[in-house]
């Protein structure tokens, strides 16, 4: 019972923790970086951060512990699969909006596209990402997949699962540093610079460490065996990203 | 035997992105940055890079995995273990002299230290990574502590120790990514801008890749269960990040 009550509590802290994500990157680029719109301006741009921390960090990492909340346990897998897999297709398409609201932005304003490092990586994130869930979908979901596949797949899935989380974090706060030497100058645009840690600063550096600790509290609970959904002689969908590997 | 086979390929994979890594971020500051010195100057920086890479990342890296290599079953394990502190220690002070370049830099030219998200995570890792090393040295190579003591921290050990490496990552990508937005100006010291994708960028990039690259074989050969040095009714040392949890 204390195991399901730490698993409880570590999972509060997982919603909160993706709620105050959620929020401050919104109230950052509403109140400091002019709001949002989709006509080719910064405000376009600002969709960009916003929908990558709520798709490819904060509904990925949900959608990631579906399985490990006790109370779907002894029910039923397949609406709990379907939860899973339509958690991550959302973030998928928010995900994928981010990702145009950059390029649209870029485009407009002759900026070149994929130059940073953060974008290097971000671009591979989400090229595992499409991957990753086209085969989850294929060896987990279509009922003609043999259980021989299933059981080919997973080892896969569960590792590039963990993966795919470790790299969107890393690309979020190399682009949160970025767009903060970006958009903080001295003389240019009437804020304090970076160097001189205005309120804007803090709150985006604030954020950036949530998000963090969202990320390290998601493994946390995939890392711990103890929280695993008990399925005896069944266990094809458990996520355990680095730790299980049948190679 | 297949399964020391693939390691040895893993292990190989793992010794040269390090390599790679180590030499792509030393040729990166001294044919692209001026070299090193410790006079205060730009040069005097270059040393933070390099060493960073260099003690938090490869050389960390490198010590996680001691226990892993076959070769080292079987034997007395106090070497291994003495080694995988020794590796660690070496690794905290080349990171130590790497954030004295930084600091000592910032102070001579006034430059504001700690406002940066890079900067703020890698502060939060390094002072893991000492609070990790003291409690790993008290823990497990003080002859006086209890058993009883190194079970209890065990756990925490081992999941530190994965999280330290993924927030190396994410320290060390977002400060190249950072990095290379100062260096590569327009019209200001002679070079293409970051935009353009000169060879510097290129370099730097690819430097990004395969330290991201480096750090997911490592969590890979830490994972992978069947390469745990088997230790039948003695396991106090083995070293699975983000999987191992007795809470």
């Amino acid at each position: 019972m204390s195991g399901v009550v730490t698993f409880y509590v570590t999972y509060l802290l997982c919603l909160l923790l993706g709620i105050a994500s959620v929020v401050l990157v919104a109230h950052w680029n509403y109140s400091y970086r002019g709001g949002f719109s989709w006509d080719g301006s910064i405000k376009h741009f600002n969709w960009h951060p916003v929908l990558m921390v709520t798709g490819m960090v904060v509904l990925y990492g949900n959608a990631a512990v579906v399985y490990r909340i006790p109370l779907t346990w002894g029910q039923n897998k397949l609406p709990w699969k379907l939860l899973h897999a339509g958690l991550l297709l959302l973030s998928f398409i928010i995900s994928v909006i981010g990702l145009c609201a950059v390029f649209d932005y870029h485009n407009t304003n002759h900026i070149p596209n994929l130059y940073s490092l953060h974008s290097w990586v971000g671009i591979c994130t989400a090229a595992l990402f499409t991957a990753q869930w086209l085969m989850g979908f294929t060896a987990f979901l279509l009922p003609c997949t043999p259980i021989a596949l299933r059981s080919l797949v997973k080892p896969g899935h569960v590792w590039m699962g963990g993966i795919i989380l470790v790299l969107s974090i890393v690309s979020t706060i190399s682009g949160i540093n970025e767009k903060l030497f970006f958009a903080l100058k001295a003389n240019t645009n009437g804020t304090l610079p970076y160097s001189m840690l205005p309120p804007e600063a803090i709150l985006a550096n604030c954020l950036g460490i949530i998000i963090v600790a969202f990320g390290l509290v998601v493994l946390k609970i995939l890392s711990n065996q103890t929280w695993q959904r008990p399925e005896p002689g069944y266990d094809e969908e458990d996520f355990r990203p680095l730790a299980y590997d049948g190679s």
